[in-house]
């Protein structure tokens, strides 16, 4: 199938390259907002087209790809309403599903049968074209939320294209998908903002950081995130992360009482547990791990 | 000097190794509460001579390193009252300091000037003796809280010891040190623990621990830490970490209006502050890194 990515960074760039490699995609067409990413993504080889507009990346498109923020996917949904052949197939690598759907099927109207809901799992790499791999989705989960209008052909066929390049499949609801990323990577990406934050403004924040070490470094990893990328991300979960967050509170709530009144046994007993599950769970050996 | 280490693992372990090979200390004693640990200690060939009691590891020791959990570091200082050789300094590894240092001062009286007080920022190795290594202290930051009592030879001989196998020497107050690793260590753990333990109890926890990925793997590194080791700290240090919760939690109540209204500006203010700053953040290569 001829394949359009939209958006020329990390994302877009690996599943152009995973993609045609597995040999169910074709040549690829590639467009971003900005002309420097797509000639680098045409350099680099990633795709083998750089169009200088949506409407030539997908005019002849099997498949089109949404690999930008979040942010800017309802935008272009509603181009591709326009623009895009009536038989393709849209798809997206969003970490954010609910918003986006009521997004796609508002702006898709009929076509929303042709629009597959997708998140494949891939963090941990640097952000960037110029990391983009063929292998970054090997051993990855791959989310589908198909709704009930979503055309089982397209639905299979970007499954398909993922099994290809070594990713696993799991179909859920978006609503599942959206409180699950809250507490496993919304949540952690905001505490990971608001402690450098804290600190970082704190009157003695740059001597707490020049002694800081492999502890706050691993945490706060993912607070050199993307700003905007987040800020889309966090708005467009912002009912789900919103109650992870909540929740959130309250056991820190709790924690401070027991912090202040020094109940030993209240702090051994949560450190145990937490100690105890985050020792059994394992990580999959695609996840990357790059210092930032 | 004749060496004495108060606790058989990674760090003491690593102190005997590291001190030893710097050719400052000579013999080294072993003792752990835990004779296996001691046993274990010697078959590496970390320590010279397994003890099995504190008195017996001490008995001709010109320096006395305590590198057990803070919370039982009061107790061995009462016996090292009793059982130390007049002349032997005696100094620590521990996370926290003040409330050390005043438990050092009631329990060894005139023997408070031999109390070298000291923190060697070394996290991210694995815990237990197999782990010691005579480099992991190359490049770190061994942070000193001398008080006016302090003598100045005893001092001048644990920093140039610390400084012979390649470590820097920064000296403070015991409440600037305290403040600090609140901060950049002490609560990062306690949000990791945090994090873990709310995912670990909601009715959908153990599916979203299964989708979790790379950001939550770094951002909980430390939720594997042990349970009882960081109880110790957090009641060791209860004041300086209540009060940087309590500021942290005034960020978090930001943040959840910030969400909450979908406050975009506000959001990706301080999402691009605190990737500013982490990205300016460069670590120690001696940081360790490994995955739990």
């Amino acid at each position: 199938m001829k394949l359009a990515v939209l958006g020329c960074g990390l994302l877009g760039g690996s599943v152009a390259a995973a993609w045609r490699r597995s040999g169910r995609a074709g040549p690829v067409s590639g467009y971003d907002v900005l002309p420097q990413r797509t000639q680098r993504a045409m350099a680099l080889g990633v795709v083998d087209r750089a169009c200088a507009s949506v409407a030539e990346a997908v005019a002849d498109a099997d498949c089109i790809v949404l690999a930008t923020p979040v942010g800017s996917m309802a935008a272009l949904l509603v181009e591709l309403a326009r623009l895009a052949p009536a038989h393709a197939i849209i798809t997206d690598v969003g970490s954010t599903k609910s918003e986006l759907i009521a997004q796609a099927r508002t702006a898709l109207g009929d076509r929303f049968a042709r629009f597959v809901p997708a998140h494949p799992i891939a963090g941990g790499a640097l952000p960037g074209i110029e990391h983009a791999s063929a292998d970054l989705f090997q051993g990855c989960w791959v989310i589908t939320t198909p709704q009930a209008q979503t055309g089982a052909d397209a639905l299979g066929q970007v499954e398909a294209n993922w099994v290809a390049c070594g990713a696993m499949i799991e179909r859920m609801s978006a609503q599942e998908h959206d409180r699950i990323f809250a507490a496993v990577s919304h949540l952690p990406h905001l505490l990971a903002f608001a402690l450098v934050h804290l600190v970082a403004t704190q009157v003695d924040g740059e001597r707490k950081l020049r002694f800081a070490g492999a502890g706050f470094r691993d945490f706060t990893r993912i607070a050199a995130s993307d700003a905007t990328m987040w800020r889309d991300i966090v708005l467009a979960n912002r009912s789900a992360l919103g109650q992870e967050l909540a929740q959130f509170r309250g056991q820190l709530e709790a924690l401070q009482s027991a912090v202040d009144s020094g109940d030993a046994r209240a702090l051994e007993q949560l450190f145990a547990e937490a100690s105890r599950v985050r020792r059994a769970k394992s990580f999959r050996a695609g996840d990357g791990n790059h210092d930032l």
